[in-house]
């Protein structure tokens, strides 16, 4: 089969690779119909994250058919359509029975990372009655590949971490896809006022489409004093980080009110500074997460319902062999006006 | 009448002030009964505390009885036996409303801080009616002091803060008065175990005598080695932070389990570093507060019914008008064995 494959810091090729098999009674193998790229390969194509070694198969988000079942599973058989989760969970560890798939003991984030990924033909599915979702009829499923990873890990790691409350202000720092993943999902919670800023005019202009009150253009402003204006001098109730750099996570911990919650969701490379000078007497909460996947079904239900509309996010599809330049139009997101990209096989 | 009085960065004197007046019709006059002082008095006398300007009565601790009441005050009357809270709160502003009196907007830390404190026999009292508690009959009142910052403080911003839960595991960063009273408090909810961490060998023997279950020396210690032998590797669930420094506030955010909380209640000064590089994907909560004081009316209900003794924590008695030895004293702390000193008028 084909596969998009990592070899090492800025290296990558669409090669032949052998097709996954079964290596437990609770795998599955899904051929893929349909997946995409993720801010996080870009990542790992940076080498930042040095785990994915030569030859790993990159990609963590995906739907497809399920093609070859263990007889361990019992959830799913040969010819289902499925949704696979960015995090394999075991549902039998003690993180798994708390709801933190993220770090179950036999999974967490391991497609496209630590085992082989989506970015191919066929992969190879582990613990599966627990990290794939039956597909319901009649949905779009380019629109599906958003629950893989990016809608839950707006939902999780910024909406609910930052407890997002109906008439909050709340400022998403960052209006690229786990940005305005986020804003679209800060919706179910109807706060007041939804700030997104962001150094990209045209992502600030997608924002407001898909619901932001208001937007700040971070080249050239005084961002702070653009906060302070908009709430009465006195900060946002929740911000969102949706960048993963030092200075968005700082400025996070300047534009919020006392008594609000700081959600990250960037990923992160180096450390921040944190200044509990001012923050110690602040009554802030600070969260951190890998997304857990474990609002995938009620997700699902939402796009079913048409009340959440994923498809937005996807301004790009390509055929799965045209990968090499989806990756292009991913990585140029300024110049190609790039949110999500689709590839389909 | 006698106070003691903040002359700038390292001075201080027991000297004759004019009494206090009545200022709004919601305002008490307390004599003082009993006071004590607080490490935050020595971080304001080092000068960390800059809005405190020369002149100014510390101390934001103590019970008495009322003298003088302001014609808008409908809870209190002359004659009453009262508990001061360190913060003061209007009740009627929207942080008061949510309970989130620490910045209240005509309150808030202002006793011994932006106006004058209890470190005297006689104290003006804002906002009475929401400020100050009836003491129960029969109840011990240099027991009561503690409820005044140091119970609530280490209830709120460690125990309440932190989620400790039963079976938890937590680790308590400093076992100075404000660190043994989240251990105290931290009881409540049946933790697993509660780890002592601290570098004077006098301290740690006091824990493990109000409940301690394990005590680390910090002193030539591995203290991260030492946390994950006792914890089969994972970390602690609840990490509190009862120092104030950026060191012991970087220990508790490498010794957390996934999923953990680190609930700071230290007074701080200078920047912290955060390792957002690993943090971002742990899944944690940090938390920053100012003490509320919501809690002191269940705080009173606890010492009245001996589920909680404070009076543990008090190990120096002085006169009220003997207070420079007792600052020496508290001052001395590793010296002299001290804990909490109550000054008594």
């Amino acid at each position: 089969m084909k596969a998009l494959v990592y070899h090492g810091p800025g290296q990558k090729a669409w090669e032949e690779r052998p097709k996954p098999a079964l290596q437990a009674q609770t795998d599955v193998i899904v051929r893929i119909s349909k997946t995409t790229i993720c801010g996080t390969d870009l990542h790992i194509l940076k080498g930042d994250v040095p785990e994915v070694t030569d030859g790993r198969i990159l990609g963590h988000e995906g739907v497809g058919i399920i093609e070859e079942v263990g007889n361990g599973v019992t959830n799913f058989k040969v010819g289902d359509h499925v949704l696979i989760s960015c995090i394999t969970s075991c549902g039998k560890c003690g993180y798994c029975k708390r709801g933190m798939y993220s770090h179950c003991e036999d999974g967490g984030w391991i497609l496209g990372h630590l085992i082989d990924g989506t970015q191919a033909e066929l992969v190879r599915i582990p613990h599966a009655d627990n990290s794939l979702y039956k597909i319901p009829a009649g949905v779009d499923e380019a629109a599906l590949v958003m629950l893989s990873d990016i809608l839950p890990t707006g939902f999780e790691c910024g909406v609910l971490n930052g407890q997002v409350k109906p008439g909050d202000t709340i400022a998403i720092v960052g209006a690229g896809p786990i940005g305005l993943a986020t804003l679209l999902t800060a919706q179910f919670y109807a706060p007041a006022s939804i700030i997104m800023i962001d150094m990209d005019v045209h992502r600030l202009s997608v924002a407001l489409d898909f619901g932001a009150t208001h937007t700040i253009n971070a080249t050239g402003t005084d961002v702070l004093a653009a906060i302070k204006k908009l709430t009465d001098g006195r900060g946002v109730d929740v911000a969102i980080e949706a960048v993963g750099t030092p200075a968005t996570f700082e400025l996070c911990t300047t534009l919020i009110a006392p008594g609000g919650h700081i959600a990250n969701v960037g990923v992160h490379g180096k450390p921040a500074t944190l200044h509990l000078e001012t923050l110690w007497a602040q009554n802030v909460t600070i969260t951190t997460r890998l997304v857990d996947t474990i609002t995938t079904p009620m997700l699902l239900k939402s796009v079913t319902a048409q009340r959440l509309k994923p498809a937005q996010l996807i301004t790009h599809y390509f055929a799965l062999n045209d990968i090499l330049r989806a990756y292009d139009t991913f990585a140029n997101a300024a110049r190609e006006k790039s949110l999500k990209v689709i590839l389909t096989a």
